[in-house]
């Protein structure tokens, strides 16, 4: 994928998210954009109608670290400014997903078509934020060196409802030797805005997850005998109360393509 | 004892750490200075011949997590003036230690009669002042619930040599449940100079600790199902590689009986 997203986006040193997401919204990238600007902010995106958006909010801010939100626009306008002055949200995506009633029924690559008086877009903080910075502090994620997706688990830690948005707390699960998971500790702390510290760590029978060896989502992954599992809120949290608050529309990025902006990874640090 | 300090040195609101070594040094307190002043930090005392202090120095500089060394004086000063103005580190501790090649020959108040024009003074950072900080933010402490001292054990980790000073980390333990435990690394991250973050959790079987029910010092205590063990570097380690080297003549505190300084535990914290 290297050679192609050069071939599209030019080399990496030379690319603003600016310039990715002009790309994406002539139609010209619908794939992953993991890694594509690697020193920016890449968010999960949901938009819904006005009907639903103010429960939707009031369970973000009452879930920070599953749901933690980065920017909500003005309903009716797709333009984000606080992510970048050009956003606009129905063509910036590589590609979504389209619910209706619950129920997937499209992946288009822009929305225009779509769009509504009355929707509201939330962009939410990932870790793929906080993964960066970890592995600038060389603490290893082995997920990322097989390339594979992080663990996820539903816990038996429910969120706190607002409306009709409610369920599980869902975790991704990196497992890391005691001194990196210390400092791993150290590290997310420092990104409140993209889930923060872990929730837990060690028996995950604990949080209710019964065999480490079967995620929910994602792929599994093995903790070796001189590791512990170390668990972070995730953001699937709020996908799976939206999934069953079912609104009549509902529309998402789709897994692992998503907005990218012009914040800074570093500047999402506390300090 | 609560009432006892009381008569001795006035309600606690009212105390100075000044006040609180004037009574010291005039031979009116010779027990254990845990919560005198709560606020201030306190340290471990040990005092070396010249021959033998740069050698002690550049074991604290290479070991800086079990070592934190808060000051170290001129050789034949008693004086440490960022501690306190005030401050003779002949009079000011409770009571002494003293060993001859690495033998205890004496528990004095006062080791004035024993001072030199080589001696050298150092004061290290202890657990107090992050305990504190623990117990502000609400982590239990059960070791100091149930009245004990911390427990305490040698590790399968070395500590890097300098001269004749070396020997195994020793760590003291807490057992907290993964969420405080998460929350206590946040916390001890921030008091660099009071062994900081902790060096290990979980399984103490990966740093050389067999038996959790056994400590090498202090009082066992019980790690519950729902609990993991969490190891911090401790001031032991210096006094452990100190009685390994068998200097002629080495004073420190008598165990608990620290050294009360000027500087506010909260002034520890790095940001």
């Amino acid at each position: 994928m290297a050679a192609t997203t050069t071939a599209v986006f030019g080399p990496p040193a030379e690319r603003s998210a600016a310039g990715v997401r002009s790309v994406i919204r002539a139609g010209g990238w619908s794939e992953h954009t993991s890694g594509l600007v690697p020193h920016c902010v890449q968010g999960n995106v949901v938009i819904l109608p006005a009907s639903y958006a103010a429960d939707f909010l009031r369970y973000c801010q009452r879930n920070p670290k599953p749901c933690p939100l980065l920017a909500v626009s003005e309903p009716g306008d797709p333009c984000l400014p606080t992510l970048g002055a050009d956003i606009d949200i129905r063509s910036d995506v590589p590609r979504y997903r389209v619910f209706r009633s619950g129920k997937l029924c499209g992946e288009p690559t822009d929305i225009t078509p779509l769009w509504r008086d009355d929707l509201v877009a939330f962009v939410l903080g990932c870790s793929f934020s906080f993964e960066q910075a970890l592995l600038d502090s060389g603490v290893p994620l082995r997920h990322l060196e097989h390339g594979r997706n992080v663990a996820m688990y539903r816990t038996n830690v429910a969120t706190v409802p607002a409306g009709s948005f409610r369920g599980p707390l869902v975790v991704s699960m990196r497992p890391l030797r005691a001194a990196d998971a210390i400092r791993a500790v150290q590290i997310t702390s420092r990104f409140a805005s993209v889930h923060g510290a872990p929730v837990h760590l060690g028996d995950p029978t604990l949080i209710g997850i019964a065999d480490l060896a079967r995620p929910d989502y994602g792929d599994a992954i093995t903790v070796q005998s001189d590791e512990l599992p170390v668990f972070w809120a995730c953001g699937v949290t709020p996908q799976a109360a939206i999934e069953r608050a079912r609104p009549e529309l509902c529309i998402t990025h789709a897994p692992g393509k998503m907005l990218v902006t012009d914040l800074a990874n570093a500047a999402l640090a506390n300090a």
